[in-house]
């Protein structure tokens, strides 16, 4: 029986590194059908080829090419089930809260309310339960809401960190420390971005808010959510069984796929050898997958045994880049266990994840389809 | 009063990438004077331009634009007073035992006699009384020897970590952990070394062999030379203060410099606080450039209170690369204090090393200039 | 109605980056089918995957990864209707004619007998009708041969520029004059080719033997086929109209796709003007389409009227490496019109010509299927 | 007899990318003393380096960081005997003339004068004679100026063109057509300048006006100054002889360095060859050097006989930048000859370029020291 339905869903910042992405991935997308593009009023009223520097290896969608840009209101995205946002934070907080409160689904991969108590921070391949906390979002909304929401899904570098991780805490129990050092591609930056003097030759051991994002955001998605006597449901941010994580994070010369090299310390003693770590991974499947979300990834992590992968350019297109993949897991002289991931920034780490965390929605009837 | 020494020194690698910045650095030497330069056989007999691929950005120097390459036997060397070895590993291990048999004082870098009880491991920035081994060295040697010793300089990436380890030592007392990832350059693996196609838009998680060299190496440097009743020296590699040092190394498409994101954790309770180390680095001065090496560099550390510092594109050429650059001095969420540290891997790295180590030696009286 | 030929072929070079790419082209092929894989002897005997360095971004077909690689011997490929031939031009001779003297069809990317007055150089998107000259290869060799023979196609800097030449002549007559200076990517050296030393934050204007390549390789291609009175046929190498053309090639930092810039001089008065030029582009069509080749773009030049196109990142996927993108089309103030040209050098440059060689042969009955 | 002039500049456009190598460079002039920096507004009333972002390898020179940045206007730099120009083009017109007019000497890196008839275009090591204009340019403002007056040095990739292009004039007589093709380091975009998505693995065929910068600025160089009967002086523009020139300009991912292939024809039959070419490139000394300009390259050009060079990366440092390097001298099949030059974009290509040319204003009394 073939899959019919057919959602329409608007973007806003259509025009940016993250819109882009979202028009060339829901352009074949099996449910959403692009309908509304969302961006500055510089843009609007303009034909999208237009008002657009399109920077894709794949053309413009032909659909897209004959659609017109609108300002950013919600008016103009009434019909729209889904609302996926490419918005820089600088405009993100506003808009998406307009578009809240206008009954309209918003999945946004700005950080502006990552850190709302009630609002979903969703790694897709992780923690889609986090979705239940929606409810109680809309009943709290003065005044309440039927229909509108905002769920967040993680920063890039997060993202490939923090799903090898929940497939070991799933496997062996709590972690009790992370040492995550980043290597972060340029598209991390979007465009015009990192300036090729600043990178050609070089790296920069600095990317603003980078590493407080990764040791913030990963006790939010991994740490459950806990609900007191009145119901009320909290983030539990991993206090059960406290985790430390510490993060490094580097600018290099690659252009997509960011690469971190991973030490943990599992709570368990002994804790796991490199051989279980490594079945472990190979093991883990994302939920997304057994629920039927589209876009979900077949196999969630690739374990590799030779000795000098993942590599960006090699490992990025791995499951279309909505997989991670893993390698070079062994001892680690300090704390346990160390590894390197590999994550594709600009599917997985970035459109790709909310448009997953949106099938999700649309599967658990959050969306109405 | 100018100094006069005049002392005649022989290269031994002298056309691959090593032995062409021996050359460089040589030509300027207030002491030393390049006398007789070694190469393979098939280089033998050919004028120094015409047996080398040069590769640097100034001219070959016009002295050694006339010399003649020859074989790499002690007779061709035989009154050299030093001799700086930038020999590849399959090669240096027999050809350096010859010529320290015959006599003559070998400062190499390469790693084949890094782990030998007798052989010092010097980063000159670090640990010059390590020296002192040498009589040891020369006198257990079969029959024992008046001028003929080997002394190693450390691998690159090793060196540029164990500075500021030293320097933090030396403020703190003893480290317990350290956690390090290393970004090297593409000079580490010589020429022709890392492929193109295997770097560009890329990074390489995996150097072959480099990790345990800097979990090994650390402990042999940091670590003190102990002395048993029948007063034979042994190498303490820490012991008196376990330390376990954890590496992880990467390969990037950056020219020249290492840099690593280091994470330390002191056995002193508290710990010190990241001003304090900032403060700690900055003062540390090596005991090489108080002793009079003329390469030595007049700031061993950099602190740089810039965020995004140290760059190797930007810093690399600190103390024409004699020194080493720290920045991003911070607290750890795991560990204690977490920095970066970039270090000129051809520089400081390697020949400069090397040189310093022979410089050290002839101020000590260990060589005869 | 469904094309249902099924074609044994052989790869020889397998292990290396041509045939890599053959491999990756061939998995999914409507008719060719991977049969044997020849490498050195060195390969010989193993099992693909331990064979080969594997460097593509697709994994090794599943097919493929139970293959046995073979000696790049006739007698291994006895089965084969046809034989891709990725070998260096330092062994090609010997083995691409002893495949040919066994009755076997052999298309060739090596250079060493494009030269030759009986084989046909052929870019398959400009003259396939050279393939009438293997009649006379056949009966001329000794003994004659019925099935035997072989195809070579041009080197990866000739083919790209010579699809808008071909264009070019068919549309405003020919040429007198074409100056033509190059970019080409790393891959085109193969692997480990290029040290990356060599051509990070550098280019390297030379690139050995290439520029007499372009030079004489378009006068061969681009002319007919003559007949003597006796009929036998030569190539005309332009010298009805006689043709210049200078090459000047450089390498650069860019892992695929060709550029070049190109200026060429009409014999026709006055010469067609820029927006002629663009739409005769736009507008032309290989035979090799018409004629059914299955791995014949549909589009054989895309021409961009943005001002900073094609660039390689961007354009070399265009029809899956198989089409050519031309851009800037405009006066030459020296000749009478200038444009800049890409091509993948690894698709339409390499392999994909080959196979698209292949396919013509079996579609005009030279090669039994 | 040393050289004890002692001339205050100072320097527009300071904390630019050519602003901070006017800084650089003139920090060690045994002539010109900084004495004062202009910047935008918003950056005036600061402390240099709170102002800049440093982007230089070597750090900001002593004598500068305790300078404060003034706004651009004249009164601010009445006690400047010379005034350096690295503001962009978009407010180099007013701000210089106001310093002309404020009877101030104005040495410009930016276009807007290049094509006035009065100021002169001057690559210091081809036409310095074009000074001789200066008093026209004085005498025909309104009202006439005793001091004042701008000269402006050429565009970057054009400077690095005419070098070796008037050497051939000066050996061989007049040129009658060139074709160049140029691929062009980032550094010649500024800073930001180039994103890295967009050079990264990449090149770009366009830089928006360079090409007709080349055509134009060429003629204005190489041709002469010819006087009408009422002593007006004009630009020959080459007239005489008429000269064609196109070009083809490529951004390349290369730091520093701008490489250009160029085909050349000679109006005298039959031309030189190769080898006389080499030697008359090769014997060009630059009048600069002759007049004693200190600044002016010992060696004007570099003549490489290998056959892979010049490269930027190995080649931009010759003459420390000031100097340019030919290579790859040979018959061209469509012009005459052809050749690779290579010349250091921001240094002969630009601040250096303006200094040499305000030395040789010294030495020929048009500015008063």
């Amino acid at each position: 029986m073939e899959d019919t339905r057919r959602i329409n869903v608007g973007i806003l910042g259509a025009t940016g590194t993250v819109g882009q992405r979202f028009i060339t991935l829901l352009s074949t997308h099996p449910w959403f059908v692009i309908h509304k593009l969302g961006a500055s009023p510089r843009s609007a009223g303009k034909l999208y080829p237009k008002a657009a520097n399109w920077k894709q290896v794949t053309p413009i969608p032909s659909a897209v090419r004959e659609m017109v840009v609108h300002e950013c209101k919600p008016e103009h995205f009434a019909d729209c089930a889904i609302i996926f946002s490419g918005l820089d934070s600088d405009v993100a907080g506003d808009i998406e809260n307009a578009f809240r409160k206008a009954e309209l689904a918003v999945f946004s991969n700005a950080k502006n309310y990552r850190r709302d108590p009630n609002v979903p921070l969703i790694v897709p391949l992780v923690n889609p339960s986090h979705l239940s906390i929606i409810a109680q979002q809309q009943a709290l909304h003065s005044p309440p809401l039927s229909k509108g929401f905002i769920v967040t899904n993680a920063n890039c570098s997060t993202t490939g960190i923090v799903i090898p991780l929940a497939a070991l805490e799933k496997a062996f129990g709590p972690l009790e420390q992370v040492i995550a050092t980043t290597m972060q591609a340029i598209s991390g930056g979007g465009y015009p971005g990192v300036p090729s003097l600043d990178i050609l030759d070089n790296i920069v051991p600095f990317i603003s808010g980078e590493e407080e994002k990764i040791e913030w955001e990963t006790l939010k998605i991994l740490g459950g959510l806990t609900e007191d006597d009145q119901g009320r449901k909290q983030f539990d941010m991993h206090a059960r069984s406290p985790l430390r994580v510490s993060a490094s994070c580097n600018r290099v010369p690659v252009i997509d796929g960011h690469t971190a090299c991973v030490s943990v310390r599992f709570a368990r003693r002994p804790p796991p050898s490199p051989q279980q770590v490594r079945e472990a991974l190979g093991a883990y499947t994302a939920d997304a997958l057994t629920l039927g979300a589209p876009s979900a990834p077949v196999h969630t992590i690739s374990v590799h045994e030779e000795p000098d992968r993942p590599q960006p350019r090699l490992d990025r297109y791995f499951q279309e880049g909505a997989g991670v993949s893993v390698g070079r897991v062994r001892q680690c002289q300090v704390l346990d266990i160390k590894f390197v991931v590999l994550a594709n920034n600009v599917s997985i780490g970035a459109a790709t994840s909310s448009i997953i965390n949106a099938e999700l929605a649309v599967l658990r009837g959050v969306v109405q389809g």
